[in-house]
């Protein structure tokens, strides 16, 4: 018997569960996407790069729609989903078509929340930037402009504002104190990116409790900004990226519980809550779903591409049981420690973990440590500095965060790091580690190995 | 009261062991290295990129002697040490003169086994490929030769060759059957780098187990040597680069048990054994002892820098908590993985725990998967493959070893591969890892997760 799949929501997290349900060639999959935005499956992680004049944001889009229609995939652009009843088990579109499901996939996404002042104009020039709609929005209003606003100081926003920088448009970052990527990053750590960003990429960074109060325009379009009681500051294109929060309004109206953290409340196989049980038929995930913290083992949102591809597997092999009626042996039992990395003018930033301050918040104590090292023997090419700063618990010695900011080899590091945490590794036992030895790709004993030993007041023999 | 220590070996094991002790700051501590070569603190594994000429060989020389000297070491270069008297607790050295010592820490280091045919040799312009004494006699003999003869297929066989052949001499190897670097890679992988190096270098591999039966010369210098019962091969340079085995004639003749590896046995605390128990004022660590496997845990040799670095704190701190009465905290918890990297020739080799065969030796079965991926997004420069092929303990599903090549991102993948097998991770558990994303850097399914779901029969969704 044919089993229809519908998916609503075409980000990374809806693609990532389409593509594994396509992999599985189950006989007898009925399978539908919708999506409000124009594209197929974009990585919209590129997007940044491409303002930048990396490549054309055409470049993104991995896979066009025909791609998935091809292999009989009820694949919608441009569709907005209002409705999702539980009951009857279908989802309306705004057209006023009401299509059945047999198993719900809920991947919505996430948006910034907009400030009033901005929520309220009609100025183009304006945009979010989460999604290849937003991009190309944003690089109409590029065109001619000399002057760039970013609301937020988060990975996006600091992309935004570097592909604005580097086209030469003077640049403003407005976020709230005290330092950037606050996610991320340590105060310390978040102003050695702050540094660099001011003095290699000239961008004014303006962070401070205030939000935009009045946006001005001429002719139609966005001229500039007004900043708390005052300061207006001239901007032909202005983009809004802070305060991500999960989209979960047709969730809600469906009856589906969420959490403290805004996202929808999951079980481990990703089945969604509403009343007392959890939906054997109705599944969430990516930015729009809360997870389980794999440190503090309580919720909070990911809202990581990385997250969303390990959750789609789940997804997918859960559905494909449940039509095969076996039990699925696949949920999710890693939580989540959300490693992140991101190249933002040509420092790449990475952590995992908990930070100092969200330590704090879960109420552990924690001991750091702090080191600066070349990644390679000094007389070899390329040997750039790398800082990384490792927390661990006080009492147990496990490692339970690393931050770090380098010109190379941080995404790899902050993977190394993920399993560390995963294992958990105490100091003493990363201070004992070997770490693999060639003076032109590494140090003998590495910057993990200083930051650890300064973290636990043991001065490192370099 | 004074405590004198006696160091003998001067390579990075020996170095390490007084480097540790200096930043202790310990008072009272009297403190003398021994070493046979002329130099001070040397990176010997930069050496074979000197020979490639990216720098001089004295750049590789990190301290000279006289940075030890000025800090109260009586270090000693050109020094050959004869004997050594566990009784009278002392140390003679050629001269004939005998140093007494409170500890003791052997440091003797490896040496390559010479083919008969060669030791017997006067000719000048062969040479082992040990130390930079080695490199500047390799290096001496470069200078107008057209031919060079490298016998060895490990990691210093092959930079070696890879000197050579860059400098435009007609480079042959020879070595065993089947692959190279086959404490690495297994046959599979090590075909990789066999075919880059003839492809890219023009290096001729002879892998058969035949030896070097006659080296002929003219004027005291090497033309040519002949293999097995036959081919005579033009070589002005011929380096001995294979069976590398500890140098332990000083510790057997001193009654110190060696092991069935062939290295010298010590407890966890680097303590050496004598009879039936450990002395507590004899140490030895680096290339001359065995360790303990840390996956078949048992013994074998590890040969490696890296491993001598950690041996070396755990040498320092059990000497300083003995002369300070109190008990050292610090044994070698971590069993030996021996991660290890190297450029050779452009491409970078990794590995770390066991190999297929080294599995099969300790009785353990496996599964394996192999995947070969970018290791960022490809519309990314740099965007370049790597192959990693990934083995698993086939009824637990744990990681007991990786290996990989690729041009970049090896060495760190290495760290992170050691630290999941450390951590006894399966691969279920690493298929559920979340890897940090950012396109420029990085995917978001990466080659780790795809070698890791073919090992366990799913077919990976890129």
């Amino acid at each position: 018997m044919v089993k229809k799949v519908v998916i609503v929501g075409g980000g990374i997290a809806g693609i990532y569960v389409l593509r594994n349900l396509l992999a599985r060639r189950e006989d007898g999959l009925d399978l539908t996407l919708l999506k409000r935005e124009r594209s197929g499956w974009v990585s919209t992680c590129g997007l940044p790069f491409a303002l930048r004049g990396w490549y054309e944001i055409k470049r993104t889009e991995i896979n066009e729609p025909k791609f998935f229609i091809d292999q009989g995939v009820d694949f919608r652009t441009e569709t907005e989903v209002t409705e999702l009843n539980l009951e009857t088990k279908t989802v309306k579109i705004a057209t006023g078509e009401e299509l059945a499901y047999d198993y719900l996939v809920i991947a919505t996404g996430r948006a910034p929340s907009v400030p009033e002042a901005v929520a309220n104009t009609e100025l183009e020039g304006i945009s979010t930037f989460n999604n290849e709609d937003d991009a190309r929005k944003i690089e109409a209003a590029m065109a001619g402009a000399e002057n760039a606003f970013v609301r937020g100081r988060g990975i996006i926003g600091l992309q935004a504002a570097v592909a604005f920088a580097s086209k030469g448009l003077k640049t403003t970052v407005l976020g709230g104190p005290p330092s950037l990527l606050p996610a991320s990053l340590d105060p310390d750590m978040g102003d050695i990116v702050k540094k660099w960003l001011e003095e290699k990429h000239g961008i004014r960074f303006i962070l401070e409790r205030k939000e935009i109060t009045a946006v001005r325009g001429e002719g139609g379009r966005v001229k500039s900004v007004v900043i708390g009681d005052g300061e207006e500051i001239p901007a032909e294109v202005v983009v809004i990226a802070r305060g991500m929060r999960p989209n979960v309004r047709l969730a809600v109206d469906a009856g589906i519980a969420t959490g403290d953290s805004g996202g929808i409340v999951t079980d481990s196989a990703m089945h969604v809550r509403r009343g007392r049980g959890y939906l054997r038929d109705v599944f969430a995930l990516g930015d729009c779903t809360e997870v389980i913290d794999g440190i503090t083992h309580r919720p909070r949102l990911s809202q990581l591409a990385s997250t969303a591809v390990v959750q789609s597997k789940v997804v997918a092999d859960n559905i494909i049981s449940d039509i095969r009626g076996e039990p699925s042996l696949y949920s999710i039992s890693e939580p989540c420690l959300s490693p992140t990395v991101a190249e933002i003018g040509g420092l790449l930033v990475g952590s995992v973990g908990l930070t100092t301050e969200a330590a704090a918040r879960a109420g552990i104590k924690t001991l750091s440590g702090t080191a600066t090292k070349l990644v390679k023997a000094r007389y070899f090419p390329g040997a750039k500095p790398l800082t990384m700063k490792l927390l661990f618990e006080a009492y147990s010695h496990k490692l339970i965060g690393a931050q770090m900011v380098g010109e190379s080899t941080v995404a790899e590091r902050v993977n190394e790091l993920e399993m560390a945490i995963r294992a958990g590794m105490t100091a003493e036992e990363i201070r004992n580690t070997e770490r693999c030895y060639d003076p032109s790709l590494s140090l003998l004993i590495d910057v993990t190995i200083d930051a650890t030993e300064k973290a636990i007041g043991i001065t490192p023999v370099y």
